[in-house]
């Protein structure tokens, strides 16, 4: 338990036993069945959640009652509002299981604990943010210049994996394509 | 000189005498000239870039030929390619003043050291890359669920100043719609 974010987090900087110690003793291990919420739009997310073991989506739902998948996360993926996390103001967004989940939970009030105990943890979630950042900057980039069917081929080819992982109308919502769109796709009609 | 960067640092972190004149000591001074680049689709981009006093962007250019804006950027403000920064591979994007700009450069080499000499410094750039993830989680919501008027009338509401300080195709493509579009809300036929 809690080995993969130790592992994860010894791959960019090292922690010795009391500092190991001290932060599996503010870890809330939680098991998450599929669709079973971790946030919903109103509270405030005062949590970031890495995922041990299965797979989790950030979506909102619009104004037309739909939902829209803005972000997945697998094993080794922290997901977090950061904005309500930030200034404790209610979330817009939607934290989800997609599959039987087992996740790690770190209080606000824990973490920032944490990392002034242990500075090294800054240096883990600056290196977790600059890659969270670098792949929104692409992710950008993708939306404004590939066609929705580029998108979803260039997704497809970078994540084959995943794409057997995640309900198809979630990953259209998460490319800004509809479903139709999709299956058109899918059935090669496009 | 710096003292703009040493104190938006020393809001979130405290630096001593012998930390800042570390950091100083690797920081360059930059005067760029307005349309001036720093960094242009192909360059890797091997540094961080602080607006001390002016205004930047990051573009593309499509394969239309058009400029599309990903990204501004106004005092106190860091620019970067994150993943051509972390991956050292060629850069999809151009790094612009927009005006005359006073900008402080600290290079891919310098500042790995200094985070290991300065470990204050990985919480600053933490607690920077967390906000600036958080409003592009947000900004995807806003991609997603506003019309392009709504974008405009928001980011309008949001940055005033910052709206007349820009050219309007700028921040039209940065907005994801055209010109063509802009004129016609700004003339009030929208």
């Amino acid at each position: 338990m809690s080995e993969s974010l130790l592992n994860h987090i010894q791959r960019k900087t090292i922690l010795n036993q009391e500092e190991q110690g001290k932060l599996l003793s503010k870890i809330e291990s939680r098991t998450l069945k599929k669709k079973e919420h971790l946030l919903k739009e109103g509270d405030v997310c005062n949590f970031f959640c890495f995922i041990e073991k299965g797979c989790g989506r950030i979506y909102l739902i619009n104004e037309k009652g739909n939902e829209q998948t803005l972000q997945f996360g697998i094993e080794d993926w922290w997901i977090v509002d950061y904005m309500s996390y930030s200034t404790e103001n209610p979330s817009h967004f939607y934290i989800q299981a997609i599959e039987n989940s087992d996740v790690l939970i770190l209080h606000k009030n824990d973490l920032e604990q944490l990392l002034k105990e242990i500075p090294k943890l800054e240096r883990y979630f600056r290196i977790v943010l600059q890659k969270s950042f670098a792949a929104s900057q692409m992710r950008i980039k993708f939306l404004f210049t590939m066609s929705a069917e580029e998108r979803y081929h260039h997704f497809n080819n970078s994540f084959p994996e995943f794409v057997q992982r995640v309900p198809q109308y979630m990953l259209a919502s998460y490319l800004d394509f509809s479903a139709e769109f999709m299956s058109k796709i899918r059935a090669g009609k496009i």
